[in-house]
């Protein structure tokens, strides 16, 4: 089991797609959601985001990691031009259709890959049909990472739809029985198979 | 296939514990790391944290998400303290001891719950010689979430150290095959099954 080691001046030196590669690996696994928004023309995009994160529960916050600002990036001038965006997460029925929405299309992404955009509840931004659970939310904070100029956006939830077989009686949700996927790196794809729940921690309890 | 649906009031009346579980697992599949910290009298600090994220790889940053500090937060004060951290992907045959790394301790988390510190490379903060990914960072900006109160670690990768087996010629590791982990809400842990990797997303190649 021979090891490999890169050291900070390794990392500088590597050619840019490998270093792309490799430092995108090593946050684990990640989350994978379509984010649907729509511009004030009612132009429908929809863009795969690998960076949904938990900010808080109460209230309920959460937040997407948005890349630098130097393309044009849809989803953040959506997000800031109508305050609201849907996120929606992927199952293996459509993430080939997901991770076509990463090209540059002409036109709508929704319609350029194939998925189907769904209004609900009168929320402005456009949510997957297709997706098991849907969330929609509204901007409370959008904050400039100053390292390297990527921004995070931190949404309030405001609607939830999910199936009700995925939903446990503590609220957990069951994300693997409704077929959530979950992307390592840049590009691969992965299903996940449970192995436990495990009790609250405490001290001087240790399992098993 | 009965839906459930919760608007922005149902979820403010919710039990706090069932809205808990609920708000945590809508962001879908985290990563899954222990996060080495040690303070200036070097008592060492390992705490299990879900929300790693990609920043970026030029130059390599690396986030964490930290929980308010109105407890305790031992990772955040080291890393103030000592400007570095370690981040430990978290596989199979330790996750139980991972875990238990949340309960409340009375002397260091690597002690108490079985796990090995590990000083390499004269990187002040303890890697986990358990774990198969380890990366050593160095504080570069520490981000106050004003909606919440939670915090945002920016590092940058100075060390990285993996199984020759896992890396491939890309330079996309592969942490399925180093066994990593998933979690989905508070508690369920997830090993994974590649599907695919899908090549660079283009307009009007859809994929087959």
């Amino acid at each position: 089991m021979s090891q490999v080691y890169f050291s900070s001046q390794d990392i500088s030196t590597l050619d840019s797609r490998y270093r792309t590669q490799l430092i995108n690996s090593l946050t684990g696994f990640k989350s994978l959601a379509l984010i649907g928004t729509s511009n004030e023309e009612q132009l429908l995009n929809l863009a795969l985001f690998s960076q949904v994160i938990h900010v808080g529960a109460h209230p309920p916050y959460i937040g997407i990691l948005s890349r630098p600002n130097s393309v044009v990036r849809h989803t953040l001038e959506n997000i800031r031009a109508t305050g609201v965006f849907t996120i929606n997460h992927v199952q293996e029925k459509f993430y080939e259709a997901a991770h076509l929405t990463s090209a540059r299309w002409a036109s709508s992404e929704f319609a350029e890959v194939g998925l189907t955009a769904e209004f609900k509840n009168s929320f402005f931004a456009p949510f997957v049909k297709e997706s098991e659970i849907k969330i929609g939310c509204e901007l409370n904070e959008l904050i400039d990472i100053q390292s390297n100029g990527t921004h995070l956006v931190i949404g309030e939830i405001k609607h939830i739809f999910l199936r009700e077989a995925t939903l446990g009686s503590d609220g957990y949700v069951d994300i693997e029985a409704a077929g959530s996927l979950t992307v390592s790196g840049l590009d691969s794809y992965h299903r996940t198979e449970k192995i436990a729940r495990l009790p609250y921690a405490k001290a001087k309890e240790k399992l098993g």
